[in-house]
């Protein structure tokens, strides 16, 4: 399958993951998922150590087991120590903490926050 | 209040958003929940504006209106730029679209991503 | 409708909220939802305002204004103090932010924890 | 108990899963969850494998792993293919990621989808 | 811009709604989730309508208020009466309730469920 | 580690559960999260057995094990008998239904419900 070998070419590695390996038997699914990871992930404005960090972010937040797993190992593959995983976790604790907060008390947008035109 | 100063000599401006005003009738959860932003929020292994994308992030998950649209002007004020929020978004997307694949699937976590003891 | 009628009998008042107005177009969800909502409401071994309040627990944390501001509303006319809306509150967001942390850290449950046969 | 009865009956099948073994130590929530899927999930507007194919979609979004492990069995007992269940993460991981465009980048509803009066 | 006219040629009308207004200000991300979409939600294994039910069904569940105006608009125009609404919302509810009873009592995944190698 | 002795002295005991051992590799994160939790389950307007069915309630919602396991033992602990784990159950299985359709048919928040000036 051509995902698979642009995935062991782009990550310099034989190895693949069980997400692509289960996403194979869809290859539709497989090779438009692979492409757009490659896309979004590719270095731009963010760096991809931020990107992987992101992407923990939300994976902690919606619970994804795997993905934490999969995206915290890419992230300490980047570069990511203990003092900026620690971090990164008190900062999604905290926003998790102050989203519910917002929400249950129904607070209202400060004008002063919404898009100027 | 003495939260209230602090917020204001922290920000340095005298404008406080509705969070904090509407925090401000429980006095114990409007301290708590200021040191521990603060704490949380300060510099430290992670840059001030990757923590404030961190929280975009967290809140766009958690679809909480108020948090998205106060920590986007933050991060804005810490210097995200148009392409910078594209590609914050882009990332927060497909994590969670590839979140609910991996659980929808029950895919299992590699041993290659479990801890080394 | 008989469920209109049952709800302005077990309310003791005319007035039908938004939530009963809408689910009366499909008569068999309405009639279902009511009956459900009547027996796990009622007053059992948990009180009925520590029912409400677990109700706007959940409505915070899954973000449904129109829950929050009814169950809340319900809750007050059961008795619901500012001070006791203000530990709710102050339980919800500290749940949100651990619940966060032991999933983001993949923290494996204690056998201590586990039902014991 | 009845329920356990009913279950075998609407089902034809001795067997009795997990779920409705553990509901059964609160026989008043075990009925009227019974009595509730039972009509929620009877041939309908709706043909029993959409419903089903809809559970896991919600299943896989709540992150529920015992929902999805039961109703992907349950689709795949009333006919769903591989390549029906590859269609349904699909369409499952897609909304998920415009879901959070949508709300992370706060667009507002088009007056076109609002209904009619 | 490309994505634009094939928007307005797929669906055979000059109008765009706000979501793909909101996304061209990221080319990349605007063309990357316009082929995506199209790709998912082209006829296949499952019928337009079902995939548009799907879709109404995740946003309900995440609570994605534009997502949910635009697809159960999109879900009318294929054919979706009141009475499959009514049907697709019962489903919802209901696994949206049996999703947290099985996640709460912790029940663990019966091996009839696991799939056979 | 002060928050360890703490840890012990409050809770009168020398077992300390994987949260905390995992927590105290960021002491900083430690600590802030030990004060915040002791002040927010602190006896006050609301009963301590009352917070943890809400700790428990917010836990199934957002289905993170570990915190199920961990506050349906404390909860226990503290005279949660199994009439009052069903009847929390049954509130949390209900609103996560009601929340759904709310939301899902986009219902209005009634003028009733808003707070008076």
């Amino acid at each position: 399958m051509p995902s698979y070998d642009d995935i062991r070419r782009v990550r310099e590695s034989d190895w693949v993951n069980n997400f692509w390996k289960v996403l194979a038997h869809d290859p539709k699914t497989m090779r438009r998922t692979w492409e757009s990871v490659k896309e979004v992930m590719a270095p731009g404005a963010l760096a991809p150590l931020v990107k992987e960090m992101i992407y923990v972010a939300v994976s902690a937040t919606n619970n994804c087991d795997y993905c934490i797993a999969s995206h915290t190992a890419a992230a300490r593959a980047k570069g990511m120590t203990d003092a900026m995983l620690g971090e990164l976790m008190a900062v999604v604790g905290m926003a998790n903490e102050t989203n519910r907060l917002a929400t249950g008390y129904r607070i209202p947008v400060d004008p002063e926050f919404e898009p100027k035109n």
